[in-house]
């Protein structure tokens, strides 16, 4: 056969998604494996949402337009203004789901060799999506002793050389939760600007900011209009993460033209995710409470759990719905996997995402792991039950072992 | 601003939809235009498809696995042993339309620099996903007095280099019509087997042939079964463009292997999609045969219609539902946009796609365009009627006008 690509060969593996066959192994093995290593929530999408599916009156599901629906382009602009990030229809550009967003982004804006730069531990698509346009990340690591805050702007520019093209951030911040300060985004914004950077930045938790302090978009920082990209998707506000509906959004209209002629290609984004997402956008503050509501109460429940569980340690998220913890263990790669093939609890175990698939920096993220509080207090319950007793009989793990109980090894 | 990609600046503006703008002034202006520059079926869906999405019984529209819902894959596979495509369901990943499959198949398959043949006139988007890939596409063109068959093979030969890698086709052909013979796939697995290239073949409207000569798929071809790419989609065979749901079959593991992770970084195809194309597997012959006989009818009427217009010729297509005529014209780009912007004729105008943006080699394609008879025989009777109209009045038009009637021009 013919070689592959080598850009293939380099493409990470999915640090969410690597060890989904262990976890369908147990499951095959009648075991219940709790989910905590997607950010696939388990609350309802929106009931209109629904609706609008069910009512859809079409003798054809056509093409719709390569840059999306005008009526839902127009919707979200009103959506947007909420939140001041003042659009208009024209600056949107819809996308199957916010990675296609990113991917266009990257396209359209980085060439083979270009470097951006990322804090980490970050989304670890972003650099799927970097390999996949030929450019390079370029990455400082946040430190889990001060909450994932941003690091220090001259670790920035010491990594800035005449390739690097732009900064990638995630506001809030999957996979810590962390939610970045006025302080900081003026920060990001000055950088930006005294080097003509793009600034790609993933807001799509916007709706999850729970400790009062304001979510400063990027579209809030003067005088780097033309260098802000605004990632988006409906799928974890709405719970629709199978509709595949992002948006990408600038004003900058050179580069909007050229993310144009990507989606011209691939033709248009789904049409049926489209009629849902305009639909949810009438799902109402009650919608959004109940959702904001919840995660507000697990994140309390999980946090505080976690911090009573012997050597681990999860700094506060302030946004979205994940957290990173530290746990006391060897290699958190090992541990997850283990934890699916080698585990279990009343015949239950765990899925989480070891964090070394968020970090780019060798040897960083090795015990820690990413948890997605999903699901219901009630399973959360279980799973710091599971987590508390599976780290008492881990073979890797670092804290003494409670003789009393009897190991669930199997 | 930064500078944008050279990669975004490369890529081409689709053929199929630039001149849109164009269409959307002429119906802002009261006008009505007729679509046969894409490959829009004006067809119903299956009406078990929109049931299946009416029927939606879900509280949560959560991510689908990255290569798609099992049961699908599994339904589908039974439908390639219909073609004698020998396939199981670990063999398919299903992706965002064909558009997808193409573009994972040539990041996976191909490094910047990697060269593929490609026959053409060939489906412009190609190249862009190409160009996406960092790839190039040598193109041999084939020629309209011979109804577009495959070029020689020497031709092909000639193009190899150490940095070829494949071979595009599509089969039956966009934007031709033409279906490869027995005698011409031999050819090319032939070529494929020699240089050990891979075969990348777009068999997207293998239901759409319509001489009764055989449809030979590349999964045919015997002894480069590791080198065959399948590229597939649902819009065409069910009228569900709008779904955005295709597939990518192979059965060599290792590039299996290296596309999952491109699949992997965007987490999932759209699932509601793949709920109504599942569904439409159960749409039965009756359907197809329906779509089928409509497409029969057109292509008869529609062929013969343009080769009764003074100075127009067009092949009889075998395949699919486009045809590529070549017009008594200067330039069919010019032609395609005064149609929209200056011409009417009863307050009717014709969209159709330039055949200039299906070749690569410059300077082909400029008096031909590409019609896709994807509306109905009394819409098409009216198309006819417009072109043969719009030729004796066009500025640039090469035969000789009909000075008794009235000029058009507006």
């Amino acid at each position: 056969m013919p070689r592959l690509s080598e850009r293939g060969d380099l493409m990470p593996d999915s640090p969410i998604r690597k060890l989904v066959p262990f976890a369908d192994k147990a499951k095959e093995m009648g075991r219940k494996v709790y989910h905590l290593n997607i950010g696939q929530p388990d609350l309802p999408t929106p009931e209109v949402a629904l609706q609008a599916i069910r009512n859809i009156d079409r003798k054809i599901l056509e093409y719709s337009p390569s840059d999306g629906i005008k009526s839902y382009r127009e919707k979200l602009a009103t959506y947007y203004h909420r939140f001041n990030i003042n659009v208009t229809a024209n600056d949107i550009i819809i996308t199957s789901g916010g990675s296609e967003a990113v991917t266009f982004a990257f396209l359209a804006c980085l060439d083979p060799g270009d470097e951006i730069i990322v804090p980490e531990p970050a989304y670890a698509n972003y650099t799927a999506f970097a390999i996949l346009a030929g450019a390079v990340i370029k990455s400082i690591p946040s430190k889990i002793e001060e909450g994932f805050a941003l690091p220090p702007m001259e670790e920035f520019e010491k990594l800035i050389t005449p390739k690097t093209k732009g900064i990638m951030i995630c506001n809030p911040n999957n996979p810590t939760g962390y939610l970045y300060t006025r302080t900081e985004m003026n920060k990001i914004r000055d950088l930006v600007k005294k080097y003509d950077l793009y600034l790609f930045s993933d807001e799509v938790y916007r709706e999850f900011c729970y400790t009062g302090a304001p979510y400063i978009s990027a579209f809030h920082l003067e005088g780097i209009e033309q260098n802000v990209v605004l990632i988006d998707s409906v799928s974890k506000r709405y719970s629709e993460c199978g509709l595949r509906i992002g948006a990408l959004i600038t004003t900058n209209k050179a580069l909007r033209k050229n993310v144009m002629k990507f989606c011209q290609a691939r033709l248009s984004p789904p049409l049926i995710g489209q009629i849902a997402a305009e639909a949810s956008l009438d799902a109402g503050d009650e919608y959004m409470l109940m959702t904001y509501n919840e995660y507000v109460e697990r994140r309390k429940f999980l946090i505080d759990g976690l911090n009573r569980i012997e050597g681990v340690y999860s700094p506060i998220p302030m946004g979205a719905f994940y957290t990173v913890a530290r746990l006391p263990v060897d290699d958190s790669d090992k541990f997850c996997e283990w934890l699916l093939s080698d585990f279990e609890y009343n015949n239950q175990t765990l899925f989480m995402a070891p964090a070394s698939g968020f970090y780019t920096t060798p040897g960083y993220g090795k015990d820690e792991v990413r948890i997605a509080y999903v699901l219901k207090k009630e399973d959360l319950a279980i799973c710091l039950k599971i987590l508390e007793e599976a780290l008492k009989v881990y073979p890797g793990s670092k804290v003494r072992r409670t003789m009393a109980e009897p190991s669930n090894v199997v």
